[in-house]
């Protein structure tokens, strides 16, 4: 299980615009922590690929061998809309539309957002911290920045001094922004007076009369700005510097800034050795957005039922689908583009079987078929440490699959020495099953049970017909054996049933 | 959706040891507080029995046309083991065991509470609070009592002065302690020097140096005492006085006992109109225990994997076996009654399907036979409403049951009025799918299938050996198009792919 020792993984950090080695602080234990949804509405699409990316890094770190602590928390209060609608947060607009107490809404979305994640075979994090479950904390790391002079208290709310950290430290690494730009940018939009400066940012906000989701702190009854409970629960459960910090690009500024900014400003240090970005994911060439109608839930691709697709797909064809892209370049979706992805998808998963039910036969070995298979499996840890190339790595898949396809004709494998064949066989499901997390679907069999019962019914009410009594009744004694009773109706139809 | 209205509820309140008649504060919501898991290893059979009795009582409430906000919170932290080990608790000594961060624990075992409760087919609770997430309103309730003088400080641990309390109150009032005994009882278990009285009861624990949990507060960095994270969860999301609250019976003391001595004196009001509790499990007429060998887990039960065990049970059979218990009876565990129940459970899903496939037809009214079934069918909401027994409401279905099979053999529902069919189809559905939570498993299909594709590659193989090739060819052409290929191999048998 140190794999790792042998593959090397490179990481695109979005903090250095390149390719780095990976060394995690405390090798073999790895620190991930990755933004998660904000639970006031079903999840969306765009999310659940970035949501699939960093569980795909979660898996093939654990893959070699590392032990990662995987954090990836819910967002359930205190994320301001923007900062002009000066303090009522999302969750609680929605609850007051719905009469609904903000809490109910939360757990309402949760659920949905874990069974989304569970039918794309995504693993469970280790730890799923909600903000609202730290708020102590959070008062904590305020009243920290605040004894350092880095923020300041107006009526009740607390905010983060931009210009002061920045004269110490790069405000703006992450992203690439200028003060001056951010500036001139946020000047117009924002309408918070208090503020010293309009690139500042909330820690604390007082609540308004009608704020719903509220608690007690020492500077006003209110709720924590939404960029301090990443800082909060990171630092809470995987140190004060920690490996890896993933999320949407949209959210590199100001979320991840505004998270090195708190670290910095709180710990003394950077916060996070390597930040990791996926990319955004369209709908036949443009963004996706309610407004337009150019949107997709995950339950309409599963469910077939909205009229930009051609049918239903099921959570592991969009899966693979999603893992054929590379996490740092867009990804349009289509009914094409999927319909393909299905195709290759039942290649991958027919080989994947195949080569389960294959018995490997001690023969001569060919060298270069042997190389061959050899190069292939080593190319795929290679791959997936190039950054997390999972394309790349499908192919290389592929080009086994046609290995795999050749065994499978000679009934057996054979030319290869045992070692090659241990390979191949640890190779192809571990980055199958194990990494890309793909499984055998569970889909459809509902159906086709139903389909094999009623060509049994009409085989027996043929034979009956040419008087094959000996078949017709072999037929109901076995389905009766199966616990399926046929019942003849009086106009001559058959009815089955399963009990 | 007022069915409430012609319908009355009695409920067996503990507090005044006799059934009432139910009357929500605020008709129609009801609020509903049930004591969840505490999340540190695998859920108890016996947890499940009594989650799965508010489920039932969610469910009536709900089925009878009320909104009920239904809260079941996880305890995630602060609860002691017991007094004596001065301030350890469970999940932070699991987590030192297993070299784990405690929220690790949490999460690995709430997911797995999670999925045992849907695979009951349980409702998700309106609300799930957590005992970590509200702290700081932990806080804010102790310093209330501090406040009001019913709590006292020592050393950065808050007690509960309950001698204080009892001069105007009545401590004990719900388990029928009486105070002088209680203090007898304890002095010699009770190893906390600290306390002014052996009775009182922590509200804030002061954490050791090992103590993993542990949070800032204006006593001590500590954690809060186990009680009271009930007292705050329920009147937050309840309000200060609110309708019902449910438990085990083994929580009534001391645990709902220090919440209703919280309640009042954080509140002034008692919070609790109805308390409810649920008997105990027990399996093969002993008491569960651990040590002794003699327990039994929801998966072990799923999976018959227990010498305990003649065999698996599904979990709808397990809820059932349940519900033939009334919720205040203990009830025994055992392979012969698990076996019964499964016999009844598939009579009665039977029914529920025949009921769905039959079609009325308007005949004379045998009015004898429509006033039966109008009865039984009154029947039902009254046992119901008699303190939720389910075992006579269950005895009604299977009378139902009865009238159904008759109407089954003459293959339609006649000889009742038009309003009495509708009656009984709306009856007995919302009985045993909506209020019992029964349903259709959809356990075995996968063996089942296989069985049926054998059966088919089997009919094809005598039909090829009398050369019967025109039902051979149809069996591969119409398996080919339901998506099932037969591959045929050189040794004569057959394998089928399922694409």
């Amino acid at each position: 299980m140190t794999k790792f020792e042998d593959n090397n993984v490179f990481i695109y950090n979005t903090l250095k615009a390149k390719k780095e080695e990976f060394h995690p602080v405390n090798s073999p234990n790895v620190g991930l922590y990755v933004c998660g949804p904000t639970v006031y509405s079903n999840v969306h699409l765009g999310n659940c690929r970035t949501f699939l990316t960093f569980d795909m890094v979660y898996r093939y770190l654990s893959h070699l061998g590392y032990k990662v602590r995987y954090v990836r928390n819910i967002t359930d209060a205190g994320h301001l809309e923007n900062d002009a609608d000066e303090g009522e947060d999302k969750i609680a607009k929605k609850a007051r539309i719905e009469q609904l107490e903000p809490m109910e809404i939360v757990q309402r979305y949760t659920v949905d957002f874990h069974n989304v994640m569970k039918k794309f075979n995504a693993c469970v994090p280790s730890i799923e911290p909600t903000a609202t479950g730290h708020i102590l904390e959070q008062i904590e790391m305020i009243q920290t920045i605040l004894d350092k002079g880095l923020a300041y208290e107006v009526n009740g709310s607390v905010y983060f001094d931009v210009k002061k950290y920045a004269e110490t430290n790069d405000y703006g690494e992450l992203s690439g922004r200028k003060i001056e730009e951010l500036r001139e940018g946020s000047r117009e939009l924002d309408g918070q007076s208090e503020k010293r400066d309009a690139i500042d940012f909330a820690l604390w906000k007082k609540a308004s009369e009608n704020h719903i989701m509220r608690w007690s702190s020492p500077w006003s009854v209110g709720f924590p700005g939404w960029h301090l409970e990443c800082s909060v629960m990171s630092s809470k459960y995987l140190g004060s510097q920690f490996d890896i910090h993933g999320g949407g690009m949209d959210l590199k500024f100001p979320h991840h800034e505004c998270e090195i900014a708190q670290g910095q400003a709180s710990h003394g240090v950077k916060p996070v050795n390597y930040w990791m970005h996926g990319n955004m994911l369209t709908l036949n060439g443009k963004r996706m957005s309610k407004s337009t109608g150019n949107t997709l839930l995950p339950h309409e691709l599963f469910s077939g039922e909205n009229e930009l697709l051609d049918k239903a797909y099921s959570p592991m064809v969009v899966r693979f689908f999603m893992m054929q892209a590379h996490y740092r370049s867009t990804l349009d979706f289509s009914s094409e583009a999927l319909s393909a992805s299905e195709k290759g998808f039942q290649k991958l998963m027919t080989a994947l079987k195949t080569l389960g039910q294959l018995k490997y036969k001690k023969t001569e070995v060919d060298p270069t078929l042997n190389q061959e298979i050899e190069a292939l499996c080593a190319q795929c840890y290679q791959f997936m440490g190039d950054d997390f190339n999972t394309p790349r790595t499908i192919a290389t898949l592929f080009d086994l699959v046609g290995k795999i396809n050749a065994f499978e004709k000679e009934g057996e494998i054979s030319k290869i020495a045992e070692e090659t064949n241990d390979l191949l066989n640890s190779t192809f499901s571990g980055m199958v099953v194990d990494v890309l997390g793909l499984n055998v679907e569970e889909t459809g069999n509902e159906g086709l049970l139903d389909e094999t019962l009623q060509m049994l019914v009409n085989i027996r009410q043929e034979a009956k017909q040419h008087k094959n009594f000996a078949l017709s009744d072999k037929i109901r004694d076995e389905l009766s054996a199966a616990g399926v009773q046929l019942k003849d109706s009086r106009d001559g139809t058959t009815e089955y049933i399963i009990n």
